[in-house]
């Protein structure tokens, strides 16, 4: 890994390159589709037996061994189909204004990436949205792409799949044995899963969230008012998705907001979502009430041609639920429902973007942006969960689902928040009720409220059971969560906290591949193959360093033991003394022990019974 | 805080002493038991509307302002009832042996504590342990302690406790709205709940294990053969009490174990667990196949004197169950089971700890030892998870359970390990029925193997699950596990990790006083009393470092903003701006905003439901 340096300067310059640990990148094309390169992560073993493990990859080309990253460039196009897609036409774009990067000039104005290009929009009459493409029953290559990603390497065990689903519960999900082009496209026609991809985000690597997938994680980064730069925020996108993150949003509220969003599009590989009215409010002046729906009708126009893959538009905070927050203990605690709220109350009138939400579909479906219908009154405690405000929103999201597919959009819906864990299952429940099946998306939730400084864990609690019962993207909690913004280092402890939580819905799922990389971790555990079991990690580097605080060594890399235990005391050590002995025993008294079940009296004094009732 | 340096010297001196940040100590004595004098945290707040927050304190007399700690003389006895109870005699002990220590000598030897006395013994025909008198029908001191410990400071909200338990899920559990000592001495009778108590152990202060108290949480101590001393081992100790560890397990392997137990011991305010089968195994020279029944029981016997609170026994792990691991992926991942698998295997016998169980009983009985009934053979990986091996050997401390309570023990039953969620409630479930309700305490459950590095993460997920669905005590796993031995912050980050998740499920439960905190930290975020957030929380020292990095000044501590948002994007912020808006409107609109639900369409353009149907 060459890890670069942070620079403050204006324009970033390096970002962090090289493969993880052990492992390296691969690409796989379909025979009759060469253009669609679909990337994995194969991480290699040093047991000749034990064949190398594909994993899921979001992090880009950046994990490329010698990526030639040139970030005033951008990335190469991943969707070179694009430019030749029918019903797309380029145009003379919106021209950039003062206030799109705050007013900000001379020498605190962060230039224009020079990788931008001329915007391309839908026509008329034609088919643009994935959306609109799986109703027609038309394959696009994004949905082979995704197809084939979901399916990591397990062509080769398709015949053994049934068997592996059967060991999980999932709710209701239908996760196929193996993913096929056309599941995907009729999940997606079926509004149950989405492809967030702007056609001005060719750089985009197409990926999908949807209950019937692998559960997806997304990063916020951004900057404030009070801290950050351009640099490090490109730093944030390529690191985050380094160590797993499948989207990642940008919510930016300083100055510089609009070509920091360059810079992070251009360069970046994953969807890219973005929350419009924290732009809009900055262009008033940061006054909520002076907001228009001009002003916000423009932002999505500037930020749909930049690229942006999916909106949080927070059109179910009405005017008439703003007063059942008023006994809330910590009210509304959603940047964009808090701004909605005081807007609508202050001129006591319904939100402009419930109003013009037909006008809001119509933009977003010239570009394929994705809506991620925001939850601007979740709850910001464990006292204010599931309330009326949370779900009187979560039925007007349901409206607006249908309201936007009719229009052609796809639609993911977001969730809370803070929620105690009796009362997480009802959230899932009433979100695939009340908006038809459409993908949810939730911050953690967090499961108490105490632990300041540890909410990555108090949400990744809860991500991992709202995971499980079917949600299909969760917003990573990094530790600094109700503290401050968050740095490289808090960014990857979120994102690991959430594949962690990830994964272990996608085990509990019985997704067929998910058990694949734990239980290759696992034989080479039980194997000491030390090195093996840092690389399949989430964080080879991370385990490398606690292991080697204690044996440094080389040598301890084959050690039959760690500085846990020691050696006389290592429970795998015994173990494989004993397997042999295990083995020899079972071999000489196979008919004995072949016949265990009935003859266990033979073996035992008491009356202890020695299988379990099935 | 007094944080002292650690020292590797023989004796350790120094400990961390002093209150945590925003709090102060209180004891609460009933007015018939001036004797009995019961800990609390009191964390004070800024706002006089705010009563302080009062919280459970396992942190014995080191967090007071000024403790007066000598470790040579121990702590001062908290059960002085104990010198005067019936039925207990002094008696010359057993004389400690060069193999004790591993036959360390010279200037390599720990020496004893100056604190030790003579031990105690139960005499027979009389009452002895917890057990015997709950029985029996008496409620003793420790009953009442932990009465009082167990109701935090809610005697006040015993008429709110019915609406407050109602909201939980508690699966069967029966949490009272109030703990009176007789329901404590009821579940002791019922073999519900444990206080594990050595009669040689006067130093500790009772607590109480079991499914209708507050979920409790265990941290692992104690060095191996590769790294450690007793300076670290003893601060570790009041390190994890610290932050909230309920009871210790001093682990150690290596040289000097008994010497570095009484230290342990003698300044411990918590219970202290042991596995007596490591020290068996160190005075046989780490050969598991030369263990007999005599070192072993000689070996109770030293620890029982030293006033080790409760043993781990694997007396589950029968010669039969032994080839049932033989095709597990991770084998037997218990140092305790994996030595007795050895030992089965190479005699060809079945378990000493199994044949001689009731001898075992009547020792333990004796000095008011509690089992932990060990799950030698639990799973060492998701995939090994509930399978025959590990409910075999469930079903066996089951039985086991029945003859301790006949024998007047106390009885508490070790759980897994790793467990993917889905078959997590399971464990609960079946552990209720095969062991009739004897408290449950388990390792995590760890819910994915990809994560070396994080698996405080993947198991406090599992913590918090099982912990909700009736687990009595947690046992932490620190960022360290499966690399290396914890040191002193992975400690603290495992305490903190679990007592997150021991929380989540008290939450979940219904608990009736688990919500005091929460609301009071939310309350405290959103009136942007940061002082008070920090303090409130689990680690507050953490919670104020992460602010402070970007926002270190004085006046930042009442800034209605903190640098994650900015103070235009707070959305607390833009609330509270909004707050009294909604009071004026509320009043102004009293009439429209009270028949609301009725009047809905006045307000809504659409069909919109504003309320959701109940």
């Amino acid at each position: 890994m060459n890890v670069q340096p942070k620079r403050n300067s204006l324009v970033p310059e390096t970002v962090t390159t090289g493969p993880l640990t052990g492992s390296r990148k691969v690409y796989y094309s379909p025979a009759d589709k060469p253009e669609v390169r679909v990337p994995f992560r194969e991480i290699c073993l040093s047991d000749p037996n034990e064949p190398p493990v594909r994993v899921y990859d979001a992090s880009g080309p950046y994990t490329e061994v010698d990526p030639g990253i040139d970030l005033a460039k951008g990335l190469t196009s991943a969707r070179p189909w694009l430019a030749s897609r029918d019903g797309l036409e380029a145009y003379e774009g919106r021209s950039v204004r003062p206030e799109d990067n705050g007013d900000v000039t001379g020498d605190k104005l962060v230039p224009p990436c020079p990788a931008n290009r001329k915007p391309l929009r839908g026509q008329d009459g034609k088919l643009v949205t994935q959306y609109e493409f799986a109703r027609a029953g038309i394959i696009t290559e994004e949905m082979i792409y995704v197809a084939h990603r979901e399916n990591l390497g397990r062509e080769q065990m398709v015949a053994d799949a049934e068997a592996t689903i059967a060991d999980g519960e999932s709710f209701g999900a239908d996760i196929p044995a193996f993913v096929t082009p056309e599941f995907v496209r009729d999940e997606i026609a079926k509004g149950r899963a989405i492809i967030p991809c702007n056609i001005n985000h060719p750089e985009l690597e197409p990926m999908i969230i949807g209950r019937n997938f692998l559960v997806k994680v997304n990063a916020n980064i951004g900057n404030s008012a009070v801290t950050s730069s351009v640099a490090e925020e490109v730093e944030k996108m390529v690191w985050s998705t380094r160590w797993g993150a499948d989207t990642v949003m940008d919510l930016s509220t300083g100055r510089n907001i609009h070509n920091i969003r360059d810079w992070i599009l251009r360069n970046s590989p994953v969807p890219i979502g973005t929350v419009p009215i924290y732009q809009a409010l900055e262009k008033v002046g940061g006054d909520p009430i002076k907001l228009t729906w001009e002003i916000f009708r423009d932002t999505l126009i500037e930020q749909a041609e930049q690229g942006v893959d999916y909106f949080t538009i927070h059109a179910g905070v009405r005017l008439a639920y703003v007063p059942l927050t008023a006994k809330r203990v910590t009210g509304i605690v959603s940047r964009g429902g808090s701004i909605m709220a005081r807007w609508c109350l202050a001129h006591h009138q319904e939100s402009f973007l419930y109003t013009h939400f037909e006008e809001i579909c119509d933009i977003m479906r010239k570009y394929d942006i994705s809506f991620s219908l925001g939850d601007g009154l979740r709850p910001g405690s464990g006292a204010d969960a599931n309330d009326r405000a949370q779900f009187a929103e979560l039925e007007t999201l349901g409206e607006l689902t249908k309201i936007a597919w009719e229009k052609g959009c796809q639609v993911m819906i977001e969730g809370p928040g803070h929620v105690p864990m009796h009362k997480i299952k009802i959230n899932m429940e009433k979100q695939l009720k009340e908006c038809h099946e459409a993908p949810f998306y939730t911050l953690g939730p967090l499961t108490t409220d105490i632990a300041p400084g540890y909410d990555h864990i108090t949400s990744g609690i809860g991500a991992a059971m709202i995971g499980w019962f079917g949600c299909a993207m969760l917003c990573y909690v990094t530790p600094k969560e109700h503290l401050g913004l968050p740095d490289r280092d808090d960014v990857k402890t979120g994102v690991i906290t959430y594949r962690i939580a990830a994964h272990a819905g996608d085990l509990a799922k019985g997704h067929p591949a998910a058990h694949i990389r734990d239980d290759a971790l696992s034989r080479a555990r039980f194997d000491f193959r030390w090195e093996d079991q840092f690389n399949l990690g989430l964080d080879p580097d991370t385990a490398r360093e606690y292991h080697d605080e204690t044996m440094p060594k080389d040598a301890h890399k084959v050690a039959h033991f760690c500085s846990m235990c020691g050696p006389k005391f290592c429970s795998m050590k015994i173990t494989q003394d004993l397997r042999t002995e295990v083995n020899a025993m079972l071999e000489n008294e196979k008919a004995v022990f072949e016949g265990m079940a009935e003859k266990s009296k033979e073996f035992l004094d008491g009356g202890a019974k020695l299988y379990v009732k099935s």
